[in-house]
Parts: C-alpha cells; sequence; structure tokens
C-alpha cells in the first residue's frame, strides 16, 4: 500500500465532508487502488493543526466547530510550508478554503507553497484557479506535480474528465453547460409558476441558496466554472472580465412561463464558442431559452450538465452528479486518487 | 517527441477510419500529446502488410478495398508476433477485426501476442473480451501493458472513462443505458408511428441496421457491451450467459405507441443491478418502458447513453458520441493517447 499525506486547507462544509468521506473509504481505497489517504494537518490562516500522524475529525473540532484553544494538535503560527518541510515531497494539498475570486487567496498562496514543496494539489474552491489558472498550472509542470480541480469545475460533475480524458485527441468546438444548482432550482420552480423572489426564498429554505445569494444567481459561479473549464480543456488563458455575465436575479416569471409554454426551456446556460477564423472564443453566461430536443432540456432542479461539440466524437454530454458538500468532497477524493493510481 | 508504433488489426470500416483519422490528427497529436503514432503494420488472416515505416492507407487498398497480390508492402505469412519482434516492446495493438462472440477469435490471438510482447492493446471489437477479460486483465498485468476498450463499449460514448476514471472512489451501485444505436433508432421511428418492419427497413435504408440485424435487434451487441463495461467497472467476471438477452425483434408497435402516449418511451435498456447482501448481480437487457423524467428518456435516434448510480456522487448520466466507424476510431485513437500521455 502506498501512504500519501494529505493537508486541507480550510475546515468548511467541504473540507469536513471529506473527513467524513475518507474515513467512510479508507478500507475501499486500500483495496481497490492501493491507496492509504492520511490527512497530516489541516491549515487555517493562523496556524495548523498537526500531530505529526493522521487526524482524526476528533482532533480538531468540537460541535462541529474548529478547535483551537487549548488543542493539543493545534500549532499556533505553523505554516503548509511547515508541514511539507518536515514531510518532504509527494503529498497532495487538498484545498477548501473560499477563496476571492479578485485575489486568488488564501488558495492561492496555499497551492504555491505546496507545488514549491514538490506536492500535488487538488481544489475544490476556485478563487485561485480563476485568477492564476495558467501561472499555476506552468508551476506545476516546472515542479513536476498535478494540479486538478474537478471539485471547483462543477464538483460530482464529470466536466474536466470528459473535457480531457474521454475527449482526448477530438477537437472541442463548443461548450454548454448548467453549472449552478441553485439557479437551476430557482428557475425550474419559476417554470412550474412561482414568481422569481418565491423561488429564491423557497430555495434559502430549503438551504440550496445562500443567504446571500449573489454569487450564484448574478452568475459569478457560472462565470467561473466556464472560464476553468474552457482554459483547462483548450489551453486558453482567458479571464474573468472576458466572460460576459448576466445572471438570473430578477428575471421576469413571465419570460420563463411563456418558453414553458411553447415547450421550450429558460436555463442559466454558460457557452463557450469559438470565434471566426481561430479567433478569441466568446465566454458567455446569461439566460438563455432552449428546445426540449437539447440534452441539457431536462436538466432541472439543482442538477447540472455540460455539453461538448467535437469534430471526431460528435457532442457528448453529461449530467447528474451530486451537488452538496459530500458530491465535493466526492470530487476531490476522486481526483486524488487519479493522480496515485497505477495505470489502468 | 515521442514515437509509438502501432499495429492496425482488421480493416473494416473502422480500421480505415481510423487511418484516416490518424492522418487528420498528427500534428495535433504531436502539438498536444507529443505524441508520433506511426501504423507499423496490418494484420490480416494470411499475412501482414509491413514495410519497416509508417504504412499509408494507399500502401495497403486499392479502391478501398485490401491489396495483397503484387503489393511490395504484403508479406504473406507474417505475423503480428514477428512484426512485434522486430519492433521489440513498446507499441499498441489496434484490434479493429469483427471477432466472435463465442470463441473470441480472430481478437484474442493478436491481443495475446501483443501483451507477450509487451505490447499495450486498444480494441474496437468485443469477442476477445467478452469471452475472457479477466485471463486477458491478468495477462495484461503479468506483462506490465494495459488494455483499452471504449471503442468496443458504446465508442465515442464515454462509458469505461466515467465508470472508472470520473467515478474513482465512488461505489457503483447500478448502471442503466441504451447502449446499441440500431435498436433505438428503430424505436424512435416506432414510437413515432412505424411498425417494426417498416422501421427496421427503413434503418437499413440508410444504412444505420445491417442487411443482417440480428446481432443488434436481438440485443446481443447490447449485451456485450453492459457486459464488459458491468466486468469492467466492477471488477466481476460475469459470462455472457449471466445476462438475460430479449431483443425489440417483432416487438408490437402498439407497446410503443401507448408508451408514448402516456409520456413514457421504450428503450432497449441494459441493466445491471446490484443482488441483495453482496450477492451476484443481475445483468439484462429487455425493451423497457422509462419515465419522461429519467435521464435517459430523450435519448433518441442513434443516440446511445448510460447512467451510473453511485453512493457518494449521486447519479452521473452520459450522451451522446458518435455512433459510426468514425467515432470508434476515435475512441481507440482516445485510448492511445491515454496509454501514452504525460499525467495530466
Amino acid at each position: 500500500m502506498k501512504t500519501v499525506p494529505l493537508v486541507v486547507t480550510g475546515l468548511g462544509n467541504v473540507g469536513r465532508a471529506f473527513f467524513s468521506l475518507l474515513r467512510e473509504k479508507a478500507d475501499d481505497l486500500e483495496r481497490r487502488y492501493g491507496l492509504g489517504l492520511e490527512i497530516l494537518a489541516v491549515a487555517r490562516a493562523e496556524g495548523c493543526f498537526y500531530s505529526g500522524g493522521p487526524l482524526e475529525v476528533r482532533q480538531i473540532s468540537k460541535s462541529g466547530e474548529p478547535w483551537t484553544s487549548g488543542n493539543p494538535a493545534w500549532r499556533e503560527g505553523m505554516r503548509v510550508t511547515d508541514v511539507i518541510g518536515e514531510r518532504g515531497p509527494g503529498g497532495c494539498l487538498v484545498e477548501c478554503t473560499l477563496s476571492n475570486l479578485e485575489t486568488g487567496e488564501p488558495g492561492m498562496s496555499y497551492i504555491t507553497a505546496a507545488f514549491h514543496g514538490g506536492w500535488h494539489a487538488a481544489a475544490a474552491s476556485k478563487g485561485a484557479l480563476v485568477v492564476g489558472l495558467p501561472a499555476l498550472k506552468a508551476l506545476a509542470a516546472e515542479s513536476g506535480v498535478l494540479l486538478k480541480f474537478s471539485g471547483a469545475t462543477a464538483a460530482a460533475l464529470p466536466t474536466l474528465d470528459v473535457g480531457l480524458f474521454s475527449l482526448a485527441g477530438a477537437r472541442i468546438e463548443g461548450i454548454q453547460g448548467i453549472l449552478n444548482g441553485t439557479s437551476n432550482y430557482i428557475l425550474t420552480r419559476m417554470g412550474e409558476g412561482l414568481d422569481y423572489g418565491e423561488a429564491l426564498k423557497e430555495a434559502q429554505d430549503k438551504g440550496i441558496a445562500e443567504p446571500n445569494p449573489a454569487h450564484d444567481v448574478e452568475g459569478w459561479d457560472t462565470a467561473g466554472k466556464i472560464l476553468l473549464i474552457t482554459n483547462a480543456c483548450l489551453d486558453t488563458e482567458y479571464v474573468l472580465k472576458d466572460v460576459q455575465v448576466r445572471g438570473i436575479a430578477g428575471l421576469a416569471v413571465d419570460f420563463v412561463r411563456t418558453a414553458r409554454r411553447e415547450g421550450r426551456s429558460v436555463k442559466l446556460l454558460a457557452t463557450a464558442a469559438p470565434g471566426r477564423k481561430g479567433g478569441r472564443w466568446s465566454l458567455d453566461v446569461r439566460p438563455s431559452l432552449i428546445d426540449a430536443t437539447d440534452p441539457l432540456a431536462h436538466v432541472d432542479g439543482t442538477e447540472k450538465g455540460i455539453t461538448f461539440l467535437t469534430d471526431s466524437m460528435g457532442s457528448v454530454t453529461v449530467t447528474g452528479g451530486r451537488s452538496n458538500p459530500r458530491g465535493a468532497a466526492a470530487a476531490l477524493l476522486k481526483d486524488i486518487i487519479n493522480i496515485y493510481r497505477p495505470p489502468f
């Protein structure tokens, strides 16, 4: 069995779901992939939880909250670089912070530290990647490590896997996706008769939408995802301001109802389309009418989906994948397995 | 650039489409993956086309037919083993014969020869795999080479990629697929009013169904695919007689029309479902009613699709992917790229 040390950054819902999933899957990972994954440290802004051996969730939190003061595993001032320095190269950073889409921090510093120490990184947070994917890819290549980010690009819906692995050798000629479960839930409920405010409130009551839903309903979450998917699959270097973004906030219910009467749906669609004669691609996010025959037309509720148009494989659509912290944790785990497993 | 020698077995539609695709993609493969793929030989029952260097399609066929007599590149009696022996290990066999589902030949002998010579194999034909996947996997592992067969499991629709790569770490709890384009086309047209005989004839006139359509409409093609997908993704060793098979041949049009009036569809569904308490899985193929909300309900015409149910990632469905020789060739190329590309 190959033992792999991990450092988890951030202890929000995704980080904690990752802890649970790892415990649940330990035997299975050993049996199926010959892997023993151990959480060596959990990093926060002020220090690290670190005890020199594998951490259990009970060592780092009480009543579900991070527990620092008086905790024998808490090392005030310890940094990710210190942990990696003690262990040596070959581990994997598991980036679960809430990183800022403008500065990329704190994820950017964590990932950079990992690469400099010869560690791979699997990210569930978008900030660092939206801000600096090309630079991070270059640094990973220089350092001989890998950067994976399924968890940041629609979690358990395999967007990058399909674009990079399943479509290897095909030329991608267009991408279209429903990439935000919250917006899609609101639009689905509007199609069933609720107005925007009612649908949003229902989504908030059910814990689907955040108390401050701006990031989702104004389209920025979707914009970050289509940006990352495009840059990863096409090896381009577009930036967030290249994406034309219009969200669903305040959308008139009549638009959705009329569409439905005509047998069509309104979806918050992210699109990447090639420019003419090899020019720049256009990236946009906006509420769009789609026909009932479109493979994304029946992606409803909190479901997500993506279609790739290609030259040699036709069009390939993937839909589904759990949209919650457990789904994001499963996407992180998948990426880590695919970094370390033997060729198959 | 890494140069990789290939031996193609079989010169049917898929083998020829592979030749064209490779020529079309040569520059792109070098630029994106650092790979130079060269067809070193084409093997037939009686000998090989072989000239010691990369073969062009004009060296091996005239008017689209294999050209042996008087051909300077034709070596009567030369075997795959001889070609591999001259070149040494590290190449890849591209298996495109029409192999028998009962004997597995001639694919079985070709793949075995490749493994013994230290070559990988990418297969578009199912015969050898349906008959002996577990033994072939064991031999590949012993020989330190890889066996890929996307082309044999719904071609450009990524079934194995999703099951093995995108769902790594998740437990698959069920599989359901529409895996045969010909049957799905016939059922789609029956839903639009044609009876079975009319729909079959139309499919034959359009080149979608074979003159002898038994393999497709009696469900054996679908059965072979669900068997291979199940055995590959679950690491099981079921055999073809474990699959309960009922095809669509002679299906009453009333069944399809009634379903449609009730908002449902009839699909030739392949299902793999776990037994109780970890017992044997049940595998079956039969015309099945599915609801309009099923993610496979709108997979119409020659399209295919597959749904995986999992414990940690929810359900993931993939649909589409070109269903013709070019799509199968693209699947072969994808597998070859994924064998040789650097980690990403």
